[in-house]
């Protein structure tokens, strides 16, 4: 994939940068932005010019579709700077491909690749001393699409906008991880809208898991919503499972993300002889693993943590703890993937994009 | 219920009307907003002083939660005004309390009585001229929240933004309506947000929406996510099936709103003497029913078109007419319920609420 840009983009510059009053190293997760952000328009059936310009808030119409009928996808992107202070993407084909396919199922406009792609290279380039050197150091880059067409009929909204926005984030440590498997509540339907990254699957998760948080677990092991049975997300992440030496993840479904880390990571073990196999794991597997010890470890897998390893899990009442293993694959996996993205080890796989 | 009010709200009165400029023998559905708008902001912890100000788009940051999670709920409800030029709604201490229902659910502040319904009946009393007379003529009320809260972590918002927007709308209808069963598509999982007016609900059926009207059908007749053989809601109303003479809705439950108009027309029934039972119907006894001649009526009922008659569905394929019947209970209860809400028939059951 070549990231060759022809395509025109206005472009109005900041007069000044907020750099240098950001703290680099105490980065509050997706809360600092940088200094321009990329928006471009759909409107009459066509995508309009797209302009990168200061990053600030904008006007909206009270009956814009975003707020009445939630139209709205997003991607979750990091940009790495290597020791040379060359930027790289990794992999964006795949957040590319799957914007365009939440924006399919939530009945909203495709956007172009060069929009997409080369907008991002361009708005990059501008904000190249927001991606900082070291590891862990990275530009959280967050491409979004509203319905911003105004009138409260219940149909799509005719006229959308695209946003790229960037925010710098140290990696992100969220702890030791505790999580409770669903029993009740879920996060997609069969038929639903799981698979894709649309704001509203993320909100509906909001209050089960402050129920979670309040008995003293950081996250949810969601189920799938018909049985409670199968394992199949972990927060907004997706999950694996150890059991003894074999890796598990659930195959992707319409109600499991298609992630990027999960592929990459399976391909990652794959790669280093590591059995993995994709399949549904179901909670009694998990439990008598837990009970016999040949469950050696679980953990999330996102864009934004990386690999998230998990310390324990409750399911009806009883927690069960994870052992403290030697040669974690956790660990192994996110080594290996972290030292790609980072250009610290050869890119066999050709996933990493110089911008 | 009363609708004293106490609360104290900033009003800021538009220096000219609209009004004159608006066709309202041609109204097309939410399209239309009238002067003013009530706006409440809940920060810091706590809800701030509502304001009445003219209608206008507002700024919002790019990165605000509802944008990137959708934390973002509504509800519908409509003000009549009778021969009296006095202006009634129709069981408001319902959607409001269904709009906090929905609150809890997505993890938002609930909105306090005497800014939902006291700062309702302010707004309408300033707009009490687009409230026009005759039967079929309402302004639909549009009370909504959405996280204005900034920042791309997945967490709920810490600020919101209450308001209420007003439409005048003419009596909807949609010409005659044919539906398709879902077979593959539903709205709605277990332990999912289904019961909540929460926008990610409706965009969500777009898409199907979109595939059955490219078949010729303007609506979907939804089933449950798991087995696809319970119906439960049609497009965005709730359902009710006449076979014979007996009226049957699905009860509500996780995944079936709570629907004021549903309640309100099982109640007409019982009043009228009809049979009504509130239990699932499986697509296998309304095809059955179809098929030997017992089904009467299929109807769709919610506040935007009150009832919504069927006049056929599709299942597997095959399409199922719906016969002409002389004593529709669909319209007998439309004109039960929309003479009440006018004040043309007394209203024993204290539903309506002068303003």
């Amino acid at each position: 994939m070549s990231l060759k840009s022809t395509l025109e983009i206005d472009i109005v510059k900041a007069t000044t940068s907020k750099i240098d009053s950001v703290d680099f190293e105490n980065l509050l997760f997706g809360n600092i932005f940088t200094d321009h952000m990329l928006v471009c328009d759909f409107k009459e059936g066509a995508w309009q010019k797209p302009i990168i310009k200061p990053y600030e808030p904008f006007m909206i119409d009270p009956s814009a579709k975003v707020f009445h009928y939630g139209q709205a996808i997003f991607e979750g992107m990091k940009a790495y700077k290597d020791e040379n202070d060359d930027v790289w993407l990794f992999r964006p084909d795949e957040n590319f491909t799957r914007f365009n396919k939440s924006a399919v199922r939530m009945a909203m406009p495709e956007v172009p690749e060069d929009i997409f792609i080369d907008g991002l290279k361009t708005i990059l380039e501008i904000e190249k001393e927001w991606v900082k050197k070291g590891l862990g150091n990275t530009l959280y880059i967050r491409p979004f699409m509203i319905a911003i067409g105004s009138g409260v009929i219940a149909q799509p909204s005719t006229q959308y906008r695209f946003m790229i926005i960037l925010s710098p984030a140290k990696s992100y440590y969220s702890g030791e991880v505790k999580v409770i498997i669903a029993e009740h509540y879920s996060r997609a339907a069969n038929g639903g809208i799981g698979a894709a990254k649309a704001a509203g699957n993320y909100s509906a998760q909001f209050y089960p898991t402050k129920l979670a948080n309040a008995k003293g677990f950081q996250q949810i092991i969601w189920t799938d919503d018909a049985t409670h049975t199968k394992l199949e997300e972990a927060g907004t992440m997706n999950v694996f499972f150890r059991i003894n030496d074999t890796l598990y993840t659930a195959p992707t479904s319409e109600r499991i993300l298609d992630g990027v880390t999960r592929k990459s990571l399976i391909d990652l073990a794959k790669r280093d002889g590591l059995n993995v196999e994709v399949r549904s794991v179901l909670v009694e597997e998990l439990v008598n693993a837990a009970k016999d010890g040949s469950l050696k470890e679980i953990f999330g897998a996102g864009t934004a943590a990386v690999v998230s390893p998990i310390v324990a899990f409750s399911y009806q009442g009883t927690e069960y703890q994870l052992p403290k293993v030697e040669n974690s694959f956790a660990q192994q996996l996110k080594e290996d993937l972290t030292k790609i993205q980072y250009k610290l080890a050869e890119d066999t796989f050709g996933w990493t994009v110089k911008v």
